[in-house]
């Protein structure tokens, strides 16, 4: 007997589905990702969908009180069934970071140039046909091509693109071109295709998030980006944080279910960028991946255990490139993936990314990097040295753990103003209804209520502010009421959302100030802060400050460079010499374990008020918020 | 439902077979690989098996006349069914020529003494363990220590076994061994292994013949040879020659289908071996195959079609080596698997491994190797330089096509005298009741009867000779009457089969004759012949002359090697200054293309005289038989 199917409206996609599978599962499966934060268990509630026809069984809290929407996390698949998928469930259309948003909606590099040699290339070729005294094998004309024009003396050929060749060679009447992936010190055939073109290769450049995955679609040849896409990383049904997941992968069946979660996530988003763009998947001939240690650990199945064991040892954190098939990457088979170069278990090659799209490790001036994502991780250094260190900030920036917390994507509230009525004022991404707040909406939203004097210093709301109201758990911030809103739900800021936002922000300061306090140097001696992470198109410097999120410094130093991971993984897929720049990055770069510096919860406890309890080292900030103390 | 089962006596196996499939493929599915020389075309009649329980249904011509016995190969699973596999059906208990029989059952290498440096070696590590100061990834640890100890630069891991790493160091103590291929110019990581022990490793050494597959079990760091065994190439099925196979591969499914055939066998003769020595395919990490370009080809799925079209282009000659898995090969899945390289369409690996193991590429004097197998290819040359051709001989040697013929094996009928009573005395490999009749046999047998003047020098057998009678294709000999004979059937050579012998001999004496005259060299130049194939374990060198096989040069110049295929690709697997050096070989090796040479028709027709239609070439031989014309 066949399983039972599940039908999603208004697509008409129908999958095949095993009873007792979630309709989250089933629509992921049809290539309908829904929106979710809390990774499926029954927490942000953004998976609503409504039952067509058929029926499902809903665990408790599944149901929208009084409403006919259900949470598709906890809707089980009983039979056939047809489910309504409203646009605000889904997660296509979000818009999403691409480090220069300011400057362009697809601008790749920020900062730095990059010489125009990918990773994955193509060189056309007019092989002379063979006669009976040139009688070379079709492998050795090749090579001997190769070496010829191209001076390539390393060439690997996979079995399965031998197997292509005398067609392809012949058909094309030994005219073709060689696409060749330029990675582990050698040359490797990813295809051989006929005529000469040196168009019509793609590649993908991926952020993987420990919240987040991002995807570019890059044309290799021109250096344009097609498009861009993101989601949640699957991984967050098995925990928040990396640590949560490390424990997860450890049981049975773990690593390969958080691997899948990732892989499958990131497989939806290449699909429906390729889909988009009229690019095939086998055309996709090149990946270059950016992610945590731990992200790149689970993304190839390595046991990630002993990255929370002292003395913390990753299996690799420079790994070598392998084949897409090898890694489960569904683009073309003999696809050359590549991960950027990591420095330890807790600085992976996201940061190595960050610090090239920065442009840090080419000048002279002292910089500083603060990359505020799950890990809050600073690198300070120039041409000369880098010295690193991570901490685990938690999702909040990122709409983890946040009651209206959403990722930055079309609806979300970006801006937040003090109205001259006392109320707040607001703009979202895209200009429509608001469906939550993402990081910079939060930054805004933070100051501006300490700013207002409707939050004290050590983040408490004050009842009798006008939008601070009693609400289930405590005082809340009504920042959009129900019906300015796209969900009908009121937006909020809750007292624990607040405390949970400043727990963030004083890891990611602690980071940073110990590293400087352990190296000796003055913030005042950093000449530029980069800022990374995904709080939306925009950061109001000022206020970040203003919240102690970043250090008092004059804010023309400051550059927000936005997602500096996926930028950096284009610029290296983009270019084989900021590839192998990458890895004298990554192995340039020091290490400083603060987690057992004692110093580090002294810094942190400091860093819990707003912007500090030490205001000598946020005079500015301190001096704005004067009249309140 | 599930489908039908064959169950396999006295063995107990069972396995489950598809409706309409052969009991010969479910013999063959089951490990019990039959004795078959047609490769299922119910023409040998070697794979006899009898129905205990159960029904199948006999094709027309599947059963013997009177007996209780059916040809496997016409038998169609139709329900379940148990069928009885006499001794004499088996492959199993071959007795197998590995090049130095006559010298000890297993010497492995005849001639060249070989250095001991294994394609795939295990190096011994006691890596130190991390601390927090010495924090390097588990990869760049092992990378490290192999700089340090094994001056390796170019390590290659595979993600899977990247990923066992963690827990194989840490359960060890960080006391390792790192199993090392050494092959397309860097060392790729096979497997990582607990504690420090270089034995223990395995590897096999093949040849892959157009009609028989030939494989040893080989102890890597001993270098002896544990076991070896053949099975016929079930490619037959489709063709005895390269050029039906060929042909065949073009087919819709066609190429697949060979690759599968060759894969098949092989597997299961590695399978027996490493069970019948107690070596877990596992602990098999290396692999050198050797045979002809078109069974390369064929063995990795490549398209042969240009091998038979002018000019005659291989897609390969000189493969890379592939892991295992991707070949195909039942071993570990990372083993690697290299090819002996070849230099044309029509000289193969084989051929550069009967150099090797002839050691010709090495000496000074002017020598000359004569491969009689399906292929027959003759190689002239010494140090300076080496000249190869081939033609189209027919597996006749091998047992193909011949009324009684078989592979050299257990109850192989090896020697024929004329007896005094004017009658034949024989004597068969293992010493038991004849079966057949092998390679060395006929060779005997033809020359005793031309001698006795049973033959006369055109091929034909004299009505009035005590050995010969009318039989239903016309005059044979008969060579073991059915009393005597373990099949209960008359062992004989027909009219048929001398004339068959005859082509094949003249095909292979033609080709090196137009060789030399287009080399300008004379015959009794040459120092030393050297012959290989699988003739049986000894092959009487006075004997062949006399036929014609070879050229009539003092007995003691020529020097039988036998499987000369396996022995090279067991030297090569054995050391890799070897294999390096089968590259070279190759490359010095220059192709003469005999096929479009006028010449060699004429030299055709006057070899297939016995010896020759010219005494002037076989003066001795021709006093020899002085009295008989």
């Amino acid at each position: 007997m066949p399983g039972p199917t599940v039908k999603f409206q208004p697509d008409a996609r129908t999958v095949a589905a095993e009873a007792g599978q979630t309709l989250l599962d089933a629509a992921f499966a049809a290539g309908i990702p829904l929106n979710s934060v809390c990774g499926g268990r029954g927490i942000c509630g953004r998976c609503l969908v409504r039952i067509v026809a058929g029926e499902a069984e809903v665990d408790e809290g599944g149901r929208v009180p009084g409403g006919q929407e259900i949470l598709a996390c906890l809707s089980r698949v009983t039979g056939d069934v047809t489910v309504d998928v409203s646009e605000l469930s889904r997660i296509e259309g979000e818009q999403i970071l691409t480090g220069a948003e300011r400057n362009g909606p697809f601008m790749p590099i920020p900062a730095v140039p990059v010489p125009s040699d990918p990773l994955v290339f193509a060189l056309p070729l007019q092989l002379p046909q063979p006669t009976i005294h040139d009688c070379l094998s079709d492998l050795n004309r090749l090579t001997r091509e190769l070496r010829r024009v191209g001076g390539i003396q390393d060439l690997v050929v996979p079995l399965d693109v031998l197997r292509t060749a005398p067609q392809v060679l012949r058909d094309a009447n030994w005219e073709i071109t060689a696409v060749l992936a330029r990675t582990n010190g050698a040359h490797e055939l990813v295809a051989l295709r006929p005529g000469a073109a040196a168009s019509g290769l793609y590649g993908v450049a991926v952020d993987v998030g420990t919240t987040t995955i991002v995807v570019h679609l890059v044309d290799l040849a021109s250096g344009a980006t097609l498009g861009a896409a993101a989601g949640l990383n699957r991984q967050a049904a098995y925990g928040d944080d990396v640590i949560s997941r490390i424990i997860h992968a450890g049981e049975p069946g773990g690593l390969e279910g958080l691997r899948n979660a990732a892989l499958g996530v990131t497989n939806v988003l290449i699909g429906g960028l390729a889909q988009a763009h009229g690019v095939a998947r086998d055309d996709i001939v090149g990946a270059v991946l950016a992610g945590n240690t731990t992200m790149l650990h689970l993304f190839l199945g390595l046991p990630p255990a002993e990255i929370r064991r002292e003395p913390y040892i990753p299996v690799i954190s420079m790994p070598p490139a392998y084949r897409a098939g090898e890694v489960g990457l569904r683009v073309n088979h003999h696809a050359t993936v590549a991960w950027m170069p990591g420095v330890s278990s807790y600085v992976g090659g996201d940061i190595t990314a960050d610090v090239l799209a920065a442009g840090m490790d080419g000048t002279e001036e002292l910089s500083m990097l603060i990359d505020v994502g799950t890990n809050g991780e600073t690198v300070i250094g120039n041409r000369d040295f880098l010295v690193c260190c991570a901490c685990s900030a938690g999702p909040a920036f990122e709409g983890g753990g946040i009651t209206s917390g959403m990722r930055a994507a079309l609806g979300a509230v970006q801006r937040v103003k003090l109205a001259p009525d006392g109320g707040l004022s607001w703009s979202t991404i895209g200009g429509g209804r608001p469906r939550g707040i993402c990081g910079s909406g939060m930054v805004d939203l933070l100051a501006e209520l300490l700013l207002a004097g409707y939050l004290d210093r050590a983040g408490r709301l004050r009842p009798d502010a006008p939008v601070v109201r009693e609400g289930p758990d405590g005082l809340e911030a009504v920042v959009v009421p129900a019906g300015e809103s796209a969900t009908g739900r009121d937006i909020v800021l809750t007292s624990a959302d607040i405390e949970n936002l400043l727990r963030t922000k004083a890891a990611v300061y602690a980071g940073g100030a110990l590293l400087t306090r352990r190296l000796g140097i003055d913030i005042r001696d950093i000449q530029r802060i980069y800022v990374a992470g995904g709080f939306g198109t925009y950061l109001d410097i000022q206020k970040a400050i203003l919240i102690g999120l970043l250090p008092d410094v004059p804010v023309e130093r400051v550059t927000f460079i936005g997602n500096g991971s996926v930028t950096g993984a284009k610029m290296a897929l983009l270019s084989h010499e900021t590839w192998r720049r990458a890895a004298e990055v990554a192995q340039k770069m020091t290490y400083r374990e603060l987690s057992t510096d004692m110093g580090f919860m002294e810094e942190y406890v400091s860093a819990t008020f707003l912007p500090h309890t030490d205001c000598a080292r946020f005079p500015r900030a301190c001096a704005q918020l004067g009249r309140q103390d």
